[in-house]
């Protein structure tokens, strides 16, 4: 069987089951010697002082960009900034950073070095450390970031992870930003389009995504136990709630946030790109609603918050939906009447989507 | 200029200078926030309860090993021993890793099962965890392990490591096992040899290499302080610690330990495959001679040891020199008459040998 047929998700229940560990992993399934193991946005590993968190992703050329439409530095920022997302997504502090670059002989230095200053773009941005790692020569630019952040601890020795496992029937859903902004200008890179007012705005959220860390901890401060960042498309990565958490949750498609500049730009197209994109690194935060309201600027008593009050509090946080259900893994999108709408092809696949 | 031309070594410089990192790393220059930096077989970051030791390694198909040559439970066995080496040779303990795959579409799912097979069986061997990590879409095979571990903890609250930087006038050099089996068991699988008897040892060095684990740990615990592994090449290797720790150090050709096999196989070749073949994941440990030599099995007053002490006490260990000066950074061969051996080119890098 080739992996193009067995799909991502496929591959992965097949690598996991060769290491004898169960994927999906439900509720309260572990993996011996983690809290937290494979299939969510990161690992978690406890250690005497808290808990170390883990994550890699890598950018391929051609395959997660375009060499010649995107500027070497943005793909700096972004290689940092998607693992970022992940630990965001735990609601943890990140640290420390690996890089990984395969290079083609004929690789330009000039290139890599312009990689290296977005990098220490994102990295001084969210004052992270980026340590060493591995050049290795191969047939197509690669690179590849492993991160490590710390989860904050409790008093009492336990530690403050959010998890695709611990979502509960009676949780809003909620998620940060707008969504859909990504796909849209990844689809104005591949056009060529030229990059003015809205369509700069998508094309920046595509290659400069703004990962939410400060948010991710103070989710998991507030309380937030289930929570994950949104990178395969919204409907995909409540999937992955739904199953991990064996939840139905349901959406209400007027609700979900998408920018100005997206609906200008695609007014048919805003819902689906919103829905299935990908790529937004927003972050999904499932709680009981006092816990989600607590978190939404401006949404207490005093509430007109200033346009500095807004710049501090981080991005808006809308509530979308809610988990219905306790018993399936099921996520539906319903309009205005309540009637479900029917979902396009679900979201990326690495290795089937072409 | 292509990356080709800068090499991987001038590449890394540059890099690290876009960080504002200085490279190579001198005596007691640190890069903030961690402990061991850039430029080391790994990453040391202080934790309230011990250091985090980090490493990644890249194996990439035609490049790092050749797919119809190799097993690919090999190929997995030696993605995660490469990296077992870097925690070796810091002396530290591995615990976690992740692992990201580079996979063309029309890759088997056969062959990567039999990867994380040869990854498990090495993580069983040297108790690590395989946590999970990222797949992704790319032109050609790759894998890519970014592996976790932990440093001794001194009484007083410091920790115990290995660096290249620790190297003395005085110190005396020493190798663990034999050199050179790995580049001539690559030199017979490129050449698609058969394998029995002697060939046989060399072809499992080449893709069945033994980390040294136990050994650095021990040797940490005995006060050694100056380590690293043999990845690129004795001399070259060697030239790492002299630059880091600015030192010159003279190695005595005919005491650089060969097996019987590499000498069978290539009786001209031996030398130059122990100098700078590459490959071996043998220990380098620097330290004055009592504290080597309390490392060296049967040194002791009981000098005689019986076969089953020999496994338990696990390889062997050589003197082949010693740090002979304190300023300049250099590194000579010498015959048994003291006249220095003219030497080949250095040993591997990852972006110019062809």
């Amino acid at each position: 069987m080739l992996v193009s047929e067995a799909g991502e998700f496929g591959l992965i229940k097949l690598l996991s089951q060769q290491l004898g560990i169960p994927y999906p992993p439900g509720r309260g399934a572990g993996q011996p010697g983690l809290r937290v193991g494979l299939g969510d946005d990161a690992l978690v590993s406890q250690r005497h002082d808290g808990a170390l968190i883990w994550t890699t992703d890598t950018l391929v050329a051609e395959v997660h960009f375009l060499p010649g439409r995107t500027a070497w530095r943005d793909i700096g920022w972004k290689a940092l900034a998607v693992n970022l997302s992940d630990i965001a997504a735990m609601g943890g502090r990140p640290d420390l950073a690996l890089v990984t670059l395969v290079l083609p002989p004929d690789f330009c230095v000039e290139y890599a070095l312009e990689l290296y200053a977005g990098l220490k773009e994102a990295a001084d941005a969210y004052d992270v450390i980026i340590g060493g790692g591995d050049i290795v020569r191969g047939p197509a630019f690669a690179v590849t970031v492993a991160l490590s952040g710390w989860a904050l601890a409790t008093r009492v020795g336990g530690i403050h992870v959010m998890t695709r496992a611990a979502a509960r029937k009676g949780d809003v859903v909620a998620v940060s930003g707008t969504l859909g902004d990504a796909a849209a200008g990844i689809l104005l890179l591949a056009e060529a389009a030229s990059f003015e007012g809205d369509a700069l705005r998508l094309r920046l959220a595509q290659e400069r995504p703004q990962p939410r860390v400060t948010l991710g901890q103070k989710a998991v401060g507030a309380g937030v136990r289930c929570g994950m960042d949104v990178s395969d498309g919204l409907v995909q990565d409540l999937g992955h709630i739904a199953t991990a958490s064996r939840v139905s949750i349901r959406v209400e498609a007027a609700r979900v946030p998408t920018s100005a500049a997206l609906r200008q730009a695609f007014p048919s197209q805003a819902l689906g790109f919103a829905l299935s994109g990908g790529e937004d690194y927003e972050l999904l935060l499932l709680a009981p609603r006092p816990v989600i309201e607590s978190l939404i600027p401006g949404s207490g008593p005093h509430s007109i918050p200033s346009q500095r009050q807004r710049a501090k509090d981080g991005p808006a946080i809308t509530i979308i939906g809610e988990v219905v259900d306790n018993d399936a893994a099921h996520v539906s999108v319903v309009d205005e009447t309540g009637r479900e709408i029917p979902l396009p092809h679900g979201g990326w696949d690495h290795l089937t989507t072409p």
